[in-house]
């Protein structure tokens, strides 16, 4: 595949006039005139467009896309409660299936290329998740109320472990819902096959201060000693860190994925992106669920981080759009272990943004307006170098629409 | 002109297979069936779409779309002194005119059909805004330092009143940099002709810390000594109000803008939406310029202004959906005394919005959908039955990007 005559951002400017020669799922070569003698079949004409390597979605739980707009504005205890555990309770295999791929529709239509996932019945996302072309880390969910899950954990990795795909990782929900047993566990399955080990942690003040009070140590502490804290560890949300947990994350590698609009919808604070910066951590992003932010977004995110950080610290030249960008590629493709970039060697995973949207311009800083002006415009994306969407179409869209319906209708009738 | 078979929102639930007729810029007849007896040429077809009605943009700087992306992630001294002052003093009449051109393609496509916007040479701005065929209000700036602005504020009303699009305010721009001889006499203007006072107010801690020390009142009780704060103040950001303030606002039935992402990027703060609507003023939305925001959409200014305010006061049930969406949308039409809506009798401005977005799915709540999870689809917009934009085009849209990248070049060179 070659996509001719396409914008990248090279030193963060646009450079127009470059083609991107894909083979084999990987880009090859990225310059100019590659198309002069390239036999090619497919050509993706990329004028008027801009190329980045696809992003990734640090935190979902991308089946509970079907819960979207189900129970908003509402206190944790009853939202937990009164709507979404009643209805996670009712939530079968086919209701999994299609809520992911409403979910990967969403993050095809926002340039996102792969997704760190944590929820139940994690073959079945794995399934409709090839079936949509992308990539995926999954897990399936373990917390000690369904002593059922952790056994499933390792037949999953085995089963999936090697996919081009779909990476196996392993999801204790949390500090607080896992016993050390479980916990220690996890750690041992994840050691063993390599896995990254994807969990929320201290997301609540409630959570640290509980941990603080019954262990005399913080979630961060009392994870590390069980040894879940080193390069593998998605840490999620992160919102009350002590400067003493950053560093401890930052010793140990750690990457923590920061959820900034589901943490203020649900009013758990912001999380200190700036202490944890300054101590190194390997900051990523994502979006949390549907049901608690309520899009898959990553572009959204990115603004409403910086903006969200900005006024906490009052800080107006600090989380610069730069930094905010680059959190959203390189440090998500260094925590997730991936290749990506416009690069020859890189994964070709990517999107193609159409630059004829007005809030591209003028065309002055183009990093700025990716993090600060961009509402839409992702025109194409591509996954281990098959086209998911082309001119904004996905092939069969509607039937997914129309299924997520049903199963909507079904779990809340 | 007839819309067929669209969808609404009626007591805040989708409602499909509805008609509208408009007839001479107003909408004349909304139900099921209106296309059998009508002679209409102009049928739009509204199948798997929402008709809502247009948005109004509360307070932007409009031309200024033309220095997005100049100068973000500085202090605001810096940026003014250095960046934005130097670059205005080089501004022409050419420049606002393709800067609101530029602007005025934005706000179309986000289903925004009337803004409030306080900037340079507003006759130049009201011609632009004409061929585009958008509602505004719009009001010259006036501050000390360029003291022949305030003799231009009168003729320019005299020119626009009784425009059919263009609403002639007043556009002192703040307590601090506006004389009390200047200040009584935009009140005495604006009274005379019945029009609004639009003007920035207690928008940073500095501005009100001053006016406490140097005049013993806050900005706003040194505002209302003076006589300006009436229903026809449109008192944009209020970051920084004391309770009394709020009482003051209210009783006054003066209006308020708030600009939650200009605010959070420029590291203002965080609004006491609480406490104002707690005390009855009428609270309302707006952007800000694009050149700290940086787009003109105010489906995101909804979101963030839901999420910053739900963490701030920690209370997760308020600022929900349904009273954000009623900010965007009665509230801002009981500011402008715009009669809008979809119903007979109404102004004839409204956007059409595509259904087959995921982000709209499962269908299960409208009014979340649009304040949490829009994220691009608004098809069509209309104003005064004049259709702007359809099926997403905008006639002329690539022009009007060539001609802002050639202002902008000529302006930064």
């Amino acid at each position: 595949m070659l996509i001719k005559d396409v914008s990248i951002i090279e030193a963060g400017r646009l450079q127009s006039g470059r083609d991107i020669l894909i083979e084999e799922g990987r880009i090859t070569s990225v310059g100019s005139d590659l198309g002069r003698n390239s036999n090619e079949e497919e050509i993706i004409d990329g004028r008027g467009k801009l190329a980045i390597p696809g992003l990734i979605n640090g935190h979902t739980h991308l089946a509970m896309t079907l819960l979207r707009g189900y129970a908003d504005d509402m206190e944790l205890m009853p939202w937990l409660q009164e709507k979404i555990w009643p209805l996670e309770a009712k939530i079968t295999e086919e209701d999994v299936f299609w809520g992911v791929k409403l979910g990967c529709l969403e993050l095809i239509r926002f340039g996102i290329t792969c997704y760190n996932d944590m929820y139940y019945f994690p073959d079945t996302a794995a399934c409709a998740t090839r079936e949509m072309g992308l990539r995926a880390f999954l897990s399936g969910v373990v917390f000690d109320m369904k002593p059922e899950l952790l056994g499933q954990v390792e037949p999953f990795i085995r089963r999936w472990k090697g996919d081009e795909l779909i990476v196996p990782t392993v999801g204790p929900h949390a500090a607080y819902t896992c016993s050390e047993e479980t916990l220690l566990k996890v750690k041992e399955i994840a050691d063993r096959h390599d896995a990254m080990i994807h969990i929320h942690l201290s997301e609540t003040r409630e959570e640290v201060d509980g941990f603080l009070l019954s262990k005399g140590k913080s979630p961060v502490e009392y994870l590390d000693s069980l040894g879940l804290v080193n390069e593998r560890l998605a840490a999620v949300h992160c919102v009350w860190l002590s400067p003493e947990d950053c560093h401890l994350l930052a010793q140990r590698k750690a990457n923590v994925i920061s959820c900034t609009e589901s943490n203020l919808k649900l009013t758990s604070g912001i999380a200190p992106l700036n202490t944890m910066m300054q101590a190194g951590i390997n900051v990523c992003l994502g979006t949390d669920g549907a049901s608690s932010n309520n899009n898959l977004s990553l572009f959204e995110e990115m603004k409403t981080t910086a903006i969200a950080q900005k006024n906490a610290y009052h800080t107006p030249a600090n989380f610069s759009a730069e930094q905010i960008w680059h959190m959203a590629t390189e440090n998500a493709a260094r925590a997730f272990r991936l290749g990506l970039g416009l690069r020859p060697g890189a994964l070709a995973d990517l999107a193609l943004i159409d630059l004829k949207k007005p809030w591209f311009w003028p065309q002055s800083n183009i990093i700025s307006h990716l993090v600060y002006s961009m509402a839409g415009g992702v025109d194409t994306t591509i996954v281990a170098g098959k086209v998911l969407m082309q001119n904004g179409v996905i092939p069969g869209e509607e039937e997914i629409l129309e299924k997520a319906q049903e199963r909507f209708l079904r779990l809340t009738s």
